[in-house]
């Protein structure tokens, strides 16, 4: 574990396994709704981090956890931080043509089936976590609990609150405190409900619950400013999309506001207190520990 | 109850106590997101006939339920709705600017802030029902069973998976068992879902909620033809929109494949089913007896 190349091995056979869980939950392509669901299977299967995912399955080993409903919640996050690229990428939004190299949903599918894909994805998402009543009926609660942080984090006290002031106010110079809460909503809050909902089902006190809400924020916050800075820093071959689009977009960032040193050094500070509080909780997983350092250090 | 005007009369009362529902669990527009907030209730407050709602609620009383769970099932059902209508409307779906005589979402706010209010509604729908769980704790197995119900119905396997077929083949003459397809996966399994979440929270056994299914496809079916017949025999102004649009857009429906006496029977033979099966089980509500054979007979 302590060797490079031995955590970048876990890393790689981490996100295997959960592109197999993805995979399984995914519809079986068939019937008159076999367009739709090959549109979700496209974006869903693109590659990428797996980050959510694997942060609510890292939270769930450090309680312990021995429920089998944490599954379809994994799959559950990834579908919903699909579905809200799928909606940004749109003509209407964003309207971006590529995505991770590939051509993006709407794209290949038409400006129609992008917004009925992401709808799906978004309906898909809750249907896959209720497959949690089924599997451990008896979690019944606790499911509830999980439910209950994967909607209000998703939706307009979450990523789609976010998502409605950065929308309102790209183009505009804004102060620090507005570039915080679009950072805490549109990145941050998903990242959170991943961790809070390893925790719960993992089997966390509420104590413990909001601890890991604290521990999430500060990751999903240097996650998103190292974001700002590999816009300026990277190239479009290592990012797999275009760089210096905050620029062109004339998006505050934490590099326009600090400068690209004060932020990677933000990053590092935030990351440091999500390590100490980490190790601060009762349990240990120290790959866990590894892959919240990691996350200062990525290139992409 | 036995007089046109005393129904009339309940029917009214009872919309306007689901739209009190509606107002309570809505979010009370504040903070940063105050802008989508107003978005979601420029829809969902937009009238109608709040027929989704009104059946979940008269099927639970059917079944002389006692779960408080119900109320914000009843607000989730409409608010998918609303949502589907919002998406639907948008300049790369149907490109509708008025519906029930009011400018539609995407015209007022923007077509971005038309898919994203329309995504917070769906997130916002589940979120509610959601609350259920602290409400009832002890319905909780109770509130898993509907949840599904409502997952499934609203998704690939339901309202969407509908409404992917539609956007595929409009334009195209269809044959019968494509149709049917479509009006049961488009326009009924919301309808199902209403009614079978009221059957669920009221207490109804398996069996019964099977029944309850059967009835609600009856309805939604007969409802949607009524559409169809409606679309050639009103006029905009009592129907609150424009007519022949199917003959614009091309579209088969009941009336193009039988014609209009034939489709008028059809919608008398299939709601006279339901109302068979409603008697057939052992509550009674004569409410809902008559609320079914009005869909029969409704203008708008």
């Amino acid at each position: 574990m302590s060797l490079k190349t031995d955590f970048a091995e876990m890393q790689k056979q981490k996100v295997r396994q959960i592109e197999n869980i993805l995979q399984e939950y995914l519809p079986k392509q068939k019937g008159c709704q076999k367009l739709i669901m090959e549109a979700m299977g496209y974006s869903l299967m693109a590659g990428g981090k797996r980050l959510r995912p694997m942060l609510m399955k890292e939270t769930y080993e450090l309680f312990n956890g021995t429920s089998r409903a944490v599954y379809p919640f994994m799959a559950a996050i990834e579908m919903i931080h699909t579905y809200s690229l799928v909606h940004d990428d749109l003509p209407a939004m964003d309207n971006d043509d590529y995505r991770r190299g590939r051509k993006t949903t709407h794209v290949v599918y038409g400006e129609d089936m992008g917004i009925l894909a992401g709808d799906a994805l978004l309906n898909f998402a809750f249907e896959t976590a209720f497959k949690a009543f089924v599997m451990e009926p008896e979690d019944s609660l606790l499911i509830g609990r999980a439910l209950t942080v994967l909607g209000e984090k998703a939706g307009i006290y979450g990523m789609i609150g976010g998502q409605v002031i950065d929308v309102k106010e790209t183009g505009h110079a804004v102060e620090k405190e507005v570039l915080d809460t679009i950072y805490e909503l549109k990145t941050s809050a998903l990242i959170e409900s991943s961790m809070m909902i390893g925790a719960i089902i993992g089997g966390a006190s509420e104590e413990e619950v909001k601890i890991v809400e604290q521990i999430a924020k500060h990751v999903g916050i240097s996650f998103q400013i190292q974001d700002d800075i590999l816009d300026v820093t990277s190239t479009k071959e290592v990012l797999g999309k275009p760089i210096r689009s905050d620029e062109k977009n004339e998006k505050t960032t934490y590099v326009t506001l600090f400068g690209i040193d004060r932020a990677a050094e933000i990053v590092k500070e935030r990351s440091e207190e999500a390590v100490r509080l980490l190790v601060s909780l009762s349990g240990e997983n120290t790959y866990l520990e590894e892959l919240l350092k990691k996350l200062i250090y990525r290139e992409k």
